[in-house]
């Protein structure tokens, strides 16, 4: 499970650009960063998924999440970014531990996604809600 | 503060397809879905952006999100998704009260990111990571 290169940054193997640590979460720098300031936030244990971290460690996380951001908007200058979590290869995860990326936005910095959102049938979208809500 | 569309549909004033509510949470289906059981997730203030989400509210938004994501996945039988948000106009949002999305995935559906990482210098990261620890 921790043998992934985010399980050998955490277990002090592999250096990293440390930007915050407690006791279930570090945050350092994407090496590969797409915007200055580029930050990864992981849970210090080997969760693969985010469904799968329990609800302390989960809420810990997001308590982080946001004074991290902040700290990258004050230090970079930058006036925006994106919260980013991949779950599973199809979603484009390409590390097996939960990582939360901190991606600084620029205007004209030609990032963003390719969707095209296409309006929903109500009532399929009523008839899923309700089976959301009962699972 | 609240007249945002999240605002109103958090008031009862425009109806929404509910998929959980407690204390601070709320989330229901994107009308404009980019797949099946594409999700927002919002707290029930008015925080538009992350950072400004008090610790405690935004540790329960967390504890839910995961727990969403699997009722999402069990549902529609995808075999995974993004959790995205995005913070000010320079980063995408189009609505001035903080969303997750939670969007579900599957192999071939054309979603994805425009970005291109790119490798970063080892000396300015490890500065940068100075600045953003004594930040």
């Amino acid at each position: 499970m921790a043998d992934t290169i985010f399980g050998k940054i955490i277990a002090g193997e592999i250096p990293c650009h440390r930007v915050f640590e407690n006791e279930h979460v570090l945050a350092f720098l994407d090496v590969n960063p797409l915007a200055e300031g580029h930050t990864l936030v992981v849970p210090k244990k080997p969760y693969d998924r985010l469904e799968k971290i329990p609800a302390n460690e989960a809420a810990d996380m997001f308590r982080c999440l946001g004074a991290i951001a902040k700290r990258v908007l004050t230090v970079t200058g930058a006036h925006g970014y994106n919260i980013l979590q991949n779950n599973g290869r199809v979603a484009g995860q390409e590390v097996n531990h939960v990582h939360f990326h901190i991606i600084p936005r620029h205007a004209g910095d030609g990032l963003g996604y390719r969707w095209k959102p296409q309006p929903g049938d109500a009532a399929a979208l009523a008839a899923l809600a309700k089976r959301l809500r009962d699972a």
